[in-house]
């Protein structure tokens, strides 16, 4: 079993184009909509189902209107992309490969869990960056209702759910990034310069609800990767967003790296699974899925890059490698999270 | 829904600085290994169970075993890669996620069907060509009882295969990707110079027994693709190795280039499907799974291109995204498939 320890290589890419972040898109469910951040989404749906007769259904016209959100702020919803990368929690990614099928561009389909957003944007940014694609589209979606039917078992059993449990976002995130176009139009760009490929770390957790707890040490583990390889350390960032630790996995991830001698203060490292819902949504330990860490970047963090407020910032999307079925076999939930780093020219 | 017609972008990834084939690994199952390419592999396994007590972690100790064969073949079994890009069948890619869990390497888990093995070749000679790692390990795997079990329904059941039915192959292959050493040492490299992405693409099969029928059409958009972006006709290619078409997808497949003028002859054009089985190991149309391409590639071809019986291949390794979920909802099976070009120095 992995557990965290110096990894032997320097896990870290550095980006000397800086693909630029040219646009984001954001499409949240309504109980989303209804949390703290609800005004900064794109598009908050009043219905769960988006009209369609399944929840997998729903999740695909979701990603497909984040896509399209993303593509046209960027001004290019008639042109499509040199590259869509993609991925979600649904077995065979079917809500992006279902969701590629209407697009033209090439396809690259991920699975990461709910680090996927991370790892398409890293991938994006090494195709852009070294100049095999100009135009690079990175998206992930997530729905509550579909992810507790694969996972755990149909909301419509009405299960109670445990206090450690998470709930996942209904939701998608998308983001273009572009090689920068080199003009000074006096405008601040928003780029990226590097980032951490993480490994799989198991801590033998095997609780299918407790999420936090089984993506903490992987989160902790490519944070002190990433200031070991680029010899920053926590304070260069605005803001760490880990992807969806939740309140438990946050507070955990935080006595890991304390004992490895790494502090990460409450003011600068924030958990889009905490950030997401109200303390009285009734989401017990927070949120979590493919769409939180999209949506709460898409949406939230990536405005506030725009207005100023936050400068540099990593997210760290977590995922669970969480499958019913080896766990049924005795398996543990093994976690893995990639770190990108966002900058302001 | 997408059909065949030029895409609006070009597709093709060149890579100047020619990542090289290092070495290969491969295992198999006794079915394959009794096969008419047996000789071949570096590891013939006389139990599917490979002593585990379930088809999944079979799967997953052949796809730690190749990568074993793989490095060590390299001589550098005892150095982990710099990254590992890994995919397989089963839900939330256990086998991958999994045997990444026991290695120190940065883990990029990948899901397109049985397309990975190209998109991790793919996108490892991307991080390679790029400068971003030194040394790239990509791997698939898949397993003839897992696939079945959890695509169609368990083999226990004895379940009358129809006759356009494919076999999954049991086994993985590796391949280990490298910068170019600089140093001329006599030997001829083998290294691959282009790549193309594949675009989802949808002729609204629904049969989840005939994987061949939905991937053929893909499969001929990615050919067409890569040989309008890079200038070249079919004859450049010694050998244009589709993944797991199958005699009917393979059939197909040549009608569907002929239509668009494009003829793929016998002599040249081969399907690792159709190679992987005898005519009486009762596999109906052929062989197929994300380790079909892959071993007969890391097995087979690979040892004909160090020969030179080979010197400029294309592997098109073609998958099949379906979702068993998806197809009781209606939908139907989409086909995606990506390219690699190699060739001796």
């Amino acid at each position: 079993m992995l557990t965290l320890g110096d990894p032997p290589t320097e896990n870290t890419l550095w980006f000397s184009a800086r693909p630029q972040l040219v646009s984001c898109g954001s499409v949240v469910g309504p109980k989303e909509g209804s949390g703290p951040l609800g005004d900064y989404f794109d598009r908050v749906c009043p219905d769960e189902r988006m009209g369609e007769n399944s929840w997998e259904r729903a999740e695909r016209r979701m990603l497909m209107a984040a896509m399209d959100y993303c593509l046209c702020a960027a001004g290019a919803d008639d042109s499509p992309p040199d590259v869509l990368l993609a991925g979600d929690l649904l077995d065979q990614i079917v809500t992006s490969g279902y969701a590629a099928r209407h697009r033209e561009s090439p396809f690259l389909g991920l699975y990461g869990a709910c680090s996927t957003f991370a790892e398409a944007l890293l991938l994006g940014c090494v195709l852009v960056d070294g100049g095999y694609r100009e135009r690079a589209l990175c998206a992930t979606a997530s729905h509550h209702h579909a992810a507790e039917r694969q996972f755990r078992g149909p909301t419509e059993f009405g299960v109670q759910r445990p206090p450690l449990s998470q709930w996942t976002v209904t939701g998608a995130g998308a983001c273009l990034l572009s090689r920068p176009d080199g003009r000074d139009d006096g405008e601040e760009d928003i780029a990226v310069d590097v980032a951490t490929i993480g490994r799989v770390v198991d801590y033998e957790a095997s609780d299918p609800y407790d999420l936090g707890s089984a993506m903490a040490p992987a989160a902790v583990d490519t944070i002190l990767t990433h200031l070991r390889d680029t010899g920053r350390d926590p304070d260069h960032y605005d803001l760490i967003l880990t992807g969806d630790l939740g309140r438990v996995g946050r507070d955990l991830a935080r006595v890991l790296a304390q004992e490895r001698g790494v502090g990460l203060t409450d003011d600068r490292f924030l958990d889009a699974g905490v950030l997401m819902y109200a303390g009285d949504q009734n989401v017990r330990a927070g949120g979590s899925g493919c769409a939180c860490s999209a949506c709460v970047f898409c949406g939230y963090v990536w405005r506030l890059m725009q207005a100023g407020v936050f400068r540099r910032v990593l997210v760290v999307a977590t995922g669970a490698l969480l499958s019913p079925l080896m766990c049924k076999q005795g398996d543990s939930i093994p976690g893995v999270a990639h770190a990108v780093s966002f900058t302001t020219n």
